[in-house]
Formats: structure tokens, C-alpha cells, sequence
């Protein structure tokens, strides 16, 4: 039987404010140091292995955070979300992104659908789709090749496919997968679109238009203003779309699109790069089979987070040492710091999974909590962090975790030995070095040069970035998100904190306002 | 006479943190709200103006802000840096960036030189040098003329250029002005180098090195990459490469490359945007006469940063609110959020200038601070952000202060009208409705779907992002964070805080490690 409760109610909550805390700087020098880098260490999907040597928890910390796994029944509510609970309480719904690569448990039957079957239904259209555009059987009216695609959405429609492109985009090209080039349009800003389709050449464009509800504003602007674009070079825009959107959406059936492939209400935006979301515009990017791997890889994740045993579950361990360092500790704001150029956007996609998911006040029973949620999660790539922003990350008054991530070899199979070292060498030497100079520190008479250490950290090792480790790196920070939310006992698969503005746009589009909208608006000339 | 105090010494301290604080959902709705956003603004150049009715201040906070200014000197310490004065005492080095710009005090002579006219002495070679290059006068080999130029360089080399090249390249192809496309290779991964190769006709491609010393590791490394791939393609690579560096630097003089342009240790990397390290680039990719009205912009709101009264003086203003919300109300993380395409990577470039500034923890002299310093700065453009993580800024446990930018006018002057609004429009109105949203709030039965207000914002609005306006932008939040790191005593100047993680690598690269280091080396094959 699952119990929801709130985070401090539970027995071992006393517990893990109290246990002894861990003095990195000293535990992560010397041999000791050493040690931990080997044992703290989980293996994940496709050969990755999550290390915690420099997160702040030793054997001690590690045996609580296992009771508070049983006691908050993190793996049962895993269990129950995959089997079809309606987890998404807020909005009623059923919360089943892991089907759409992967049978975890029993087949979950929704609206009198097997929807493991469906979502496999729909790949296999993107399937046939793609291949057939690939193929130049589906083509432009006058029977030439499409050689873009261009995905418009925003949010979850965007950052995650566009991520999760970039990160496959030079892999592709250097094993000879890569098919057609990409582009996303996603701000309601007219710039946007104008500056991407300055940028293409629209007479051999396909356009993917994703929205589930097929009303989201932003969307249908961008849809104009694509349909206007494609209209003026006399093209007819019904050639040119494909939709991405739920059954009874609008844009489903409508002879406005060449096809149109399906998700609905128990996939978040935010969760839906493994849907036809991310489906669609990466299978014709890639080809069908790169974004099977993609799956694959998630799915191999997805599985090891059933696993009950804290230290064999590398999600649900990143996720319990974060509300660690979160609730106990103090720290506020979570930097994602890849060392790999092709994963330059993978923070801005966690930023919203993960904020967008667990930046909440209220419990998912819609009560108050009393103790903070979801930090603030931000990040660029290494090196280029390093000549930026980590001086307030080693000498900052706020501590601030870092999740890393690194692999052994780059993905496009060019380098070069410079002072006896490929740029790969260095930058994984500069991963190793960030690591242990933010736990260990440096003393130094120079306060000014003085490092305190004490700076937690993980890192999630690979031997290459490709479409199955990258699904892996998907699933394990989703499912991460995830069990954060089950500690904190939110519900972190809705959003009503977007609404709000929403409403009051329409208003003052509508000159319906008063006081500071009115005052705004005249400054702003709406 | 100049007193350099810590900030908890000032007479002032305990009045702001005792001064009462002001209930912002309450005084930003209805008549007052209305009110506030008539008066709470502050004109800056350009038509520009920032406007912090939504920041949590009163006129009673204003007015010990006010005093506050004056114990601590604020507009005296900028006039002894503009004059000259040994500012980054860490590195014993004058603080010169607004030279570059305009002559704001006396005149400057370090070095035996004139150090206004020696930088207008770079951007005359930087003009003549880009005039021969758009005319064809200097060509490649084969006599053609260069279409790309691609700027190698790595943190505030690349970060601030990139952002400013973004925010003009599609105002530029509008008005043409648009000379020659440009690319970035920062990151020491081969990958990136890799990827923008494969992206441009390097026979026609100008490289821009920037390093100040001429010994930046990744610089140099992306660099003997370039010129492998130049050799490989049977090209001459000094006909290919320009030098931005110091005229001590072995890049000086040297024969390797078509041209040197000049910087100083007087201006540091993540202020060298209007110097030549971003001269260069953005002369080449838009024409000298942008990049001159890029700086008068600049220079126009540096004049501002000189005024004493704190109500005048935007960049000084958001400069306290920002110590206020930091210290007195305790908000770790600050976002800044440009409703405008074009300011994509502005957040990325204000991450660096901010953090790295002032993500300290000892004073000017070394000794370690009582209160919290340099908060986390990140940010997304609008609309999208609102699409991911504005859910953890409405309703999460933790505020955040925000930081708007918006414009009348889109860059493109394309745009469609859908339901009786353009997309500008939108744009507009959503940025108007986030304000609001985010001060005043929604009660709700429903308490997810309730909104508690009280997140505080300004907003930065102008006619239109163009070059002026950029500089203008550019260098009041340069100006705000100086003025921070006065409040906070701090040496904003210098970064002692990337110098272990160098040492690291080295050691690391060397073979010269044990502990954790060589154990983390071992996972990753190094």
C-alpha cells in the first residue's frame, strides 16, 4: 500500500538532519580520495557509470538516505507510475512517458488503448514517414527531396528535441546517418522564425509543427508566420507540415498536413522527447534506427531504476543525495556542467525538467509544504563554464553542487596533440581537475588565492556521447527528477504556474487592464 | 578622500537592514501599482529606460539606499577608476574598459601612454584593416575575398562578442550592414573546433585569435587545429589569421598572422567587448561604423554612471536594489530575461561578467566577508523561458529576483497578425503580464493553482534592440556589477578562483597526481 506524505513527516526525516555531517576537503584527499572515487561509483546504461566521491555523503549519510528510500516507497511509486496510477493528481492523469520506450510492468490500458502498443504505433508511422522522405517518395510538390526539417513548439517541445538533435547532430554526421539538417523555431518573438527561415531554403523544408492540445498560442503564431513565408514563395503549406499533436487535437486529421502523428495527455511536454515530440523530428533528421538506439538507451535506464537497492539505482541515488544537499545542507541552486561540446544545450533542457517539475510550494494533495523544493538548475558546457562563471563556484560565498558529466572519447573522431595531449586529454584532464580542486580545495596565505573546498560534485562517465548513452543520460536525470518530486511529495507532472501569465497576456492584448498592466502596456506601446 | 569599508561597517548597514520592508503585491496593485510605473523609471541612453516599479523598494528604502550610495562612495570610486587608479589591486592593474569607449575623466597615461588614444589607436587599425577586407584589398591567396570570419577564443573572448554578434547579425542583414557571417570556437573540446569547420569554407574564412597573454591553453590548441585544417585544405595559414593579444605577447609582431590588434592587463576579458577583443569581429561581420555606434551607445550610458543622485543614475540604482534583495532579503539567484531573440546568449555573457566579478568571499584587501557576495545569474530569452522554468519562479519554495529587458520593435520588421495581435505584440504583452504575475499574484482556492506575488522585477525598455541600444545595455549592467562589487568592497578585477583548476590539469596532463585526482584520471583514460 503506498503512502504519499509529506517529506518531514516521515520517521527518518529527524534523522537525516542529524546524521554526522561529511568533511569533503578532508574525506576526498589522500587515499581516502582515492578510495571513494572507486567504490562510489553506480553503473548505468550503455557502459555510464554515475560517480559520488565528491557529493558530501559517506557510509553513514548513504545508510539513511537508504531508509528514506524504503520509508517514502520510492521504487513503489516508481512502480505505480509505470503501471498506470494516475500520478499526475492535479490534472487527473495517468504519467507514461517510460512507455513510449519501454515495458516496465504490467500493460497499462487507458481510453480502452493498450498505450505501450500505441505509442509504438505511432514510431512506426514516423517510421514509414521517414524512410519514405529519406527515400524521395515524399516530397515537395515538384518532386524534389526535402533537405530540412524544422520543428516548431516551444518548451517541452523544443529545448528537449532541440538538445537531444544537438547532441546527436555531429555524431550523425561522422557515422553516416545524418540525413537532414534541423532548425527549431520556438519564441513568439517574429525574429525568431524570420531569423531561421532567412537561414533555409523553404522550398525544401519540412515543417513539424508540435503542439498536443493544438491551441498553444506561440505555436500557431509561428505556424502563420511559417504558412505566410512558404504562401509568398508560392509553395503550398500543405506540402511542406506534418503536425505532432494529440487525437483530438485540431491539427489531427486536418488535410492542412501531410501527416500527423500522435501523443497525448499522459506524456509532459517536458517528458516527451521520447515521444513522437522528439520522434518525429529526430527520425528524419537521423533516421529511424539512431532514434531506436536513442530509446534503447533509455529504456536500459529506465529499468535500472526499479531496482530497490539505493546503491544500485544510480537515479534514485543522484536524486536522494540532491535533497540532501538540498534540505539538510542548504544549497539553493544546482549547476549541470557537461564536458562535451554536443551536449551545449542539455542544461537548458534539465532546467525546465527539472524546475518545471518540482519549483513547487504545495504538495501533490495541494497542501503548503514546509520545506524547500526544486532548486534552480543552471549550466553551460566545460571548458567554456570554467572561463566563466565557476570563480564564484570555487570562491563564492554560496556553495553550489555540480552534476559533471564526461566521456573518454569525442564524438567526431578529429584531434590533435598539442604540448604532448589530444584537446580530448585535456579536456577530461580539466574535468578531473575541476573535481578535486572544488572538494579538496587549496590553502593558501593569499586568502585571495585561498580555495576552502568543501564544493560538492558528481560525474556521470561515458565512452562516448551517442544516441543509446545519451538516452541513458535522459531517462537517468527524468527519473532523478522524478524521485525528488516522491521525496517532497509533489506533484511534478503539471504546471499551473504558468497559467497565470497566460491569462493576464490575453488580457492586455485584449486592453482589458487596469493599474500597472494598463501602466506597462502604454510604456510598452500594446 | 576614498575609504575602502567592508559593507556591514558602514554606518548605514543596520538602517537598510532594519528599514521596513515593503508588502510589493500590495503596493503594485490597482491606483498605486499604476503609479509606480509612471515614476519608478529612470531614463538611460539611447531612449532606453529602466524601470523598477516591480523591485521591492519604497521611497523610504530609496532614501537609505541614497545614503548608502554616499558613505560608500559609490560615484567617487567610479571616478577614481575612470581617472586611472589602481582599482584591481590583486593584480596591481588600472581598470580601463571605458576607454574604450569614450574619455569619461581625465586623461590616462600608464605605460608612457595615453591609454584613450592607444585604444582608439587599435580601433582606427581595426577600421582600416576591416574596410581593405570588405573591399577586396585583402584577400586569400587566390585573390578572393573572405566571407566568414571565425573568432577563436575562449570566456569573455568569446562570450561577449558572441552575445553582441547574435544581438546585431539579423539587425545588420535588415539594414545592410551585414559584411561577412561569424562563427565561435571556444571549447577545447575537438568537437567544437570539429564542428564549426565542417560548417564554413575555410578558403575563405579569416580567424581572429584573441588571447591576451598568447598562451590561453585552449586558444592555442583550437588554434593549431585551425591551421591543420587550413594546411590540409593547401592553405597558407598566415594569409588566413589576425592577432588580438598584448603587444608583449608572442602573438605581437609575429609573421603568422595578416595583422595584430591590441588590448591591455588594463581590461579584463569579460569587459572586453567594446575593446579590440570584440572590435575585431564585430567590424569584420557588420562594418566599423556599427561597431563605433555600438560604442557610443556605451559610452552614452557610462556618462549616466557618473551621476551622484542615486535616481539618476540607472546603472547605480539597479546596482543597490540588487545589494538590498542580496543581503537584506536574503535571494541567492538572480534571472535575467530578454523578451528578444536577438539577446539569446546575453544571459550566458552576463553569467560571466557578474559571477565572475563578484563571486567572491574576501575583500579588495583579502580578508575574508561577513555577508554573502555575487549571486547565480542565469537566464533565457522570452518567451520560452516562460515555457520551462518560470512554474519554479511563480510557485516555488525560493524567489528569484528578475531581471526583464524588452523592446517596442522586433529586429526583422517581418511579422504577422494573428487574432488581432502581432507576434511583437504578444511578445509585449506577455512580458507585461510576467511583471505583473510575478509582484501581485492570484489567490485561489485551489492552492496550486494559487499565485502568492511578491517576486520582485525590473525592466529594462527601449525602441528597438539595435547597436546603439546594445551598447548602451552592455554597459549599464557592466557599471551595476562595478558598483555591486564597491558595495560589497570586493576586487571585481581579478578571478583568482580558475587558477587551481589549471594548476590541476597540468598535473593531471603531466601524470603528476595520486589521490582522487589519479583515480578520476583513470576512469576517464587519461
Amino acid at each position: 500500500m503506498i503512502s504519499w506524505n509529506n517529506f518531514d513527516t516521515l520517521n527518518v526525516y529527524q534523522e537525516l538532519m542529524n546524521v554526522e555531517r561529511v568533511a569533503l576537503a578532508d574525506v576526498m584527499s589522500g587515499e581516502s580520495g582515492a578510495e571513494r572515487v572507486k567504490n562510489y561509483s553506480v553503473p548505468m546504461a550503455d557502459g555510464l557509470a554515475f560517480n559520488y566521491a565528491a557529493r558530501p555523503v559517506d557510509d553513514a549519510v548513504l545508510a539513511v538516505l537508504a531508509k528514506l528510500a524504503k520509508e517514502a516507497q520510492l521504487v513503489e511509486k516508481f512502480e505505480e507510475l509505470y503501471n498506470g496510477a494516475v500520478i499526475n493528481t492535479g490534472e487527473n492523469r495517468l504519467v507514461l512517458h517510460h512507455l513510449t520506450r519501454g515495458q516496465l510492468g504490467s500493460t497499462v490500458v487507458a481510453d480502452g488503448v493498450d498505450k505501450r502498443a500505441f505509442y509504438v504505433e505511432q514510431q512506426e508511422k514516423i517510421r514509414t514517414f521517414a524512410n519514405k522522405v529519406h527515400a524521395g517518395e515524399i516530397t515537395n510538390a515538384a518532386g524534389e527531396k526535402f533537405t530540412t526539417v524544422v520543428q516548431i513548439g516551444i518548451g517541452g517541445s523544443d529545448l528537449g528535441p532541440r538538445a537531444m538533435y544537438l547532441a546527436m547532430e555531429n555524431w550523425a554526421k561522422v557515422n553516416n546517418t545524418f540525413k537532414m539538417k534541423a532548425e527549431f523555431i520556438s519564441n513568439v518573438d517574429p525574429d525568431d522564425a524570420a531569423a531561421v527561415l532567412n537561414n533555409i531554403d523553404v522550398a525544401h523544408a519540412l515543417f513539424v509543427l508540435v503542439s498536443k492540445s493544438g491551441t498553444t498560442l506561440e505555436t500557431l503564431t509561428n505556424e502563420s508566420f511559417v504558412k505566410d513565408a512558404l504562401e509568398k514563395a508560392g509553395l503550398d503549406p500543405a506540402k511542406h507540415m506534418v503536425a505532432v499533436t494529440s487525437e483530438t487535437s485540431p491539427l489531427a486529421k486536418n488535410e492542412g498536413y501531410l501527416a500527423a502523428f500522435f501523443m497525448d495527455d499522459y506524456i509532459g511536454g517536458r517528458y516527451s522527447s521520447t515521444s513522437a515530440v522528439g520522434g518525429a523530428v529526430l527520425s528524419l533528421a537521423f533516421g529511424p534506427e539512431i532514434f531506436d538506439a536513442f530509446l534503447a538507451g533509455a529504456a536500459e535506464e529506465d529499468a535500472l531504476s526499479k531496482n530497490a537497492e539505493l546503491l544500485e539505482n544510480p537515479a534514485m541515488l543522484d536524486a536522494l543525495i540532491g535533497v540532501y544537499e538540498r534540505n539538510v545542507l542548504g544549497y539553493p541552486t544546482t549547476a549541470v556542467l557537461p564536458y562535451s561540446q554536443g551536449l551545449s544545450r542539455f542544461p537548458a533542457h534539465l532546467q525546465q525538467l527539472d524546475m518545471e517539475s518540482n519549483g513547487k510550494s504545495v504538495n501533490r494533495f495541494g497542501e503548503p509544504v514546509n520545506y524547500v523544493t526544486g532548486p534552480v538548475i543552471f549550466g553551460e558546457p566545460g571548458t567554456n563554464g570554467q572561463h566563466s562563471f565557476y570563480q564564484l563556484l570555487h570562491q563564492g560565498t554560496d556553495i553550489v553542487p555540480l552534476q559533471f558529466v564526461g566521456f573518454k572519447n569525442n564524438q567526431m573522431e578529429k584531434d590533435v596533440v598539442i604540448q604532448g595531449s589530444t584537446s580530448q586529454q585535456k579536456l577530461c584532464a580539466n574535468v578531473v581537475a575541476q573535481i578535486v580542486a572544488f572538494a579538496c580545495g587549496k590553502a593558501d596565505d593569499n586568502r585571495n588565492k585561498n580555495f576552502e573546498g568543501g564544493r560538492p560534485s558528481s560525474i556521470i562517465i561515458g565512452e562516448q556521447l551517442n544516441p543509446k548513452s545519451l538516452g541513458a543520460l535522459l531517462a537517468h536525470f527524468e527519473n532523478k527528477v522524478m524521485f525528488q518530486g516522491f521525496v517532497w511529495n509533489l506533484n511534478s507532472f503539471d504546471q499551473e504556474g504558468v497559467q497565470l501569465g497566460k491569462v493576464l497576456a490575453k488580457r492586455v492584448l485584449a486592453h482589458e487592464t487596469d493599474g500597472a498592466l494598463k501602466a506597462y502596456s502604454e510604456l510598452l506601446n500594446i
